[in-house]
């Protein structure tokens, strides 16, 4: 049996209707009915329940966008940094394995030679390793307070996108802009991310962080022309000119774009398929949103 | 009447003592009693009492110092940066002013010229400028949320002293460590602070954050020499040969030592003793440790 946290959120959701869908037992949580940031009320249930794995897929992401985060201050920290680490606590003292969801959002760019960073560079984008943005700051903390926790995976989505028309989906957030800036990313379909998700409570490779973006990177421009190639939008896509004018004129926090290495979630015997393809087959099967359930 | 948050910690209790001694109408909250850390209960009490100020005297230094941060980090940063946040929050909504106890543990070294740091110089001892300590880092976290809030006083104190023999207490601190560190810090008189701190609620000067320290600095050599000349320590104190060596077999995190600038203080109208004069005064009237009210 699974315990699922955030539930609610646009990756929970994913979790509960893949779990669903095969019928795995699990226990999907929302803090109004246990309030899992209590860590003795979480490690009550854990032993009460006994799940085989836990996923927390709570965290503060900002709304519409991570400029959200810089309103919501302490409870984007909260979520991201001090919650993460109760829920080590709880699982540690119950001996109940985990995964985490953090974010690829903590570096910027790519390594010099171009590919991508591996789990073993530090992040550069970050509140060590400025400037950031409050959100990318407050998951690399995240991640810090979870190192030395012995059961614990800590995947790095990236940009999450799927096949449902959703403000969360990074396709939807693309075709509702009314400018884009050009960059180039590491991506994760969430079609494939959460299979693979659930396999590490079953394979159980080695604990710790974990890049879970489908291998690969691909621009702006390029995912702009495969959704007006699938007839997403009739009208031309707009680009700012540089980072410069995207900084001045649209954001309010800097923006991670960035390049991951996911060698290692490979070498642990995990694949996903390369961007470009996860990429078309979600854009074959574009659906509306569906309310949520 | 004052509402008084952490009233069960060093600085805590000092400011309580003087409060019962001077006979201000005031109410020393501790969490187990009202959990302040949920934002709904702490404005309620807000909006029922109704107090004319509030002193958030709550924060985790670690024990039996800033290394113990190192290992219970959650905590460290929900008590140092989430807490003050939620504090901030309430105090905003129900129209009360506040204190907050920040800390000057967010420097390393002075400005070039030999002068203290003022309040518009950027921390350079936190997770944005390291290396630095964990408690550091969440310190100058703690900074960052509060700043935009209205009507909240950040008093930036460093290493707290006063007259009674106690393990927070600095000087006591000196007498029992094995070896000590050559440094030169400005640090807090607490029979100092703890009235000028009050003042706040009656002067009312600026929000923002204040320097809190005696003026000028002293290194651990004066101290240490002041405390054999009181009689305090009969055998020499023994010193660490440089920092190298300090860092390297004395402690985990790195330390802050800094001096700072005390003019906006001054400015605001209030004046505290030279810190070697505040030195002379609590050795003067030494006293062995109370027990804990």
């Amino acid at each position: 049996m699974i315990f699922l946290l955030g539930a609610g959120g646009y990756i929970g959701r994913a979790f509960q209707r893949h779990l669903v869908r095969h019928g795995v037992a699990h226990r999907a949580i929302r803090r109004t009915e246990l309030d899992y940031s209590e860590p003795s009320r979480l490690l009550a249930a854990l032993r009460a329940e006994r799940p085989a794995f836990l996923i927390n897929a709570s965290g503060y992401t900002g709304k519409p966008n991570v400029d959200g985060c810089e309103d919501h201050r302490a409870e984007c920290l909260f979520a991201n940094a001090v919650l993460p680490a109760r829920i080590a606590e709880a699982c540690a003292s119950a001996g109940v394995p985990w995964g985490h969801l953090s974010s690829g959002c903590i570096y910027q760019g790519a390594r010099p030679d171009g590919s991508g960073f591996t789990e073993l560079d530090a992040p550069n984008f970050c509140f060590r390793a400025g400037p950031c943005s409050f959100y990318s700051g407050t998951k690399a903390l995240g991640e810090e307070l979870l190192a030395g926790y012995p059961d614990v995976y800590l995947w790095r989505l990236r940009i999450p996108f799927d096949h449902v028309d959703n403000p969360r989906n990074y396709l939807s957030k693309l075709l509702r802009y009314a400018r884009l800036l050009e960059a180039r990313n590491s991506i994760t379909h969430l079609a494939d991310f959460v299979p693979a998700a659930l396999s590490f409570a079953t394979l159980r490779p080695a604990p710790g962080i974990y890049n879970f973006t489908n291998p690969g990177a691909v621009t702006t421009r390029e995912v702009a022309a495969m959704l007006a190639a699938a007839g997403l939008r009739r009208t031309p896509f707009v680009f700012f000119a540089d980072e410069a004018e995207f900084l001045r004129e649209a954001v309010r926090a800097p923006r991670s774009n960035c390049v991951l290495d996911t060698a290692k979630l490979l070498a642990a015997g995990i694949s996903l398929p390369p961007i470009h393809d996860a990429l078309r087959s979600a854009l074959a099967r574009w659906e509306p949103d569906s309310p949520t359930p």
